[in-house]
């Protein structure tokens, strides 16, 4: 399955200039979307690991199923204050100004081996963040997996030295 | 597998004097988080149906593997702004103002048979939503299911005659 024809580009979302790759058309095919989640499942086969880490909100919708499909644990990476228990952050740079993640520190153990899972790897912000509070919390980041990776914005300049694949670039 | 024991209770989140059910630890067990997709699948073969709508993040984390595991496709219901396509709308109201969800206008078609997954029935404002836009687009709402109910918050008096089920009762 060719998956760029299921996904739909959309020009001038979220703001002018920008042409926005909507994976709602991937989730709404059946069979689109079980072909994604086995692609996910067949990456990460090449690696050992105990937990699934997936950023809100799209991460979670191939996160979520990867997890299920691999007889995982899933964390989920939040924006600050929706996780209820004690949790660590991090802060990380935008184009305009900053933006701030977290996940429950109890959520990660020493020696954990984890792999992160997002629907599109763009300049690498999100993934950087969640490494490092993997990191920070002693897990080691085996495999980072994207539906989709927008080669032109370079986000694997600033993820040298880890395990990344994608199923479908631009 | 009781999955009350997997839940973690923490009490005074988001605000004192509310105890706060935390599925993260469900999550965080695979054999719980397996269980409890399971049981939604479970739930969900007595009616037949194309479609899963899941609300924004935590409906995400359980509605999209149930997709994945029963071959169905899935539609995130989406806070404000967040879908790029055509959208139809549905305010409703909260104890102090008003939310609002969305969903893309081309994600139900007329006819369409549809169930609605999401963790947790507290007050019924979201999954009456979520409803009210099926509808209006002409799809059929055949089944709602949650991981857990808050009985003593009386959401299923929004929603007679409806199908409704829950793992696990508070």
């Amino acid at each position: 399955m060719n998956l760029k024809d299921k996904i739909r580009n959309i020009e001038g979302f979220p703001k002018e200039g920008i042409g926005f790759k909507d994976i709602t058309t991937v989730l709404k095919d059946k069979d689109a979307f079980k072909y994604s989640i086995d692609e996910l499942k067949k990456m990460s086969s090449e690696v050992e690991f105990d937990t699934i880490l997936g950023p809100e909100a799209r991460g979670f919708l191939v996160g979520a199923p990867l997890a299920y499909a691999t007889n995982k644990a899933f964390v989920p990476v939040r924006k600050p204050g929706k996780l209820p228990a004690e949790t660590i952050s991090y802060e990380y740079d935008l184009e305009y100004g900053t933006d701030k993640l977290e996940i429950h520190k109890d959520a990660i153990n020493k020696g954990d081996k984890v792999i992160i899972v997002d629907d599109l790897l763009a300049t690498g912000g999100t993934v950087l963040s969640t490494i490092k509070m993997v990191e920070e919390l002693g897990g080691e980041v085996v495999g980072i997996y994207f539906l989709m990776e927008l080669t032109f914005l370079n986000g694997r300049k600033h993820l040298e030295g880890y395990n990344i694949k994608s199923i479908i670039e631009y």
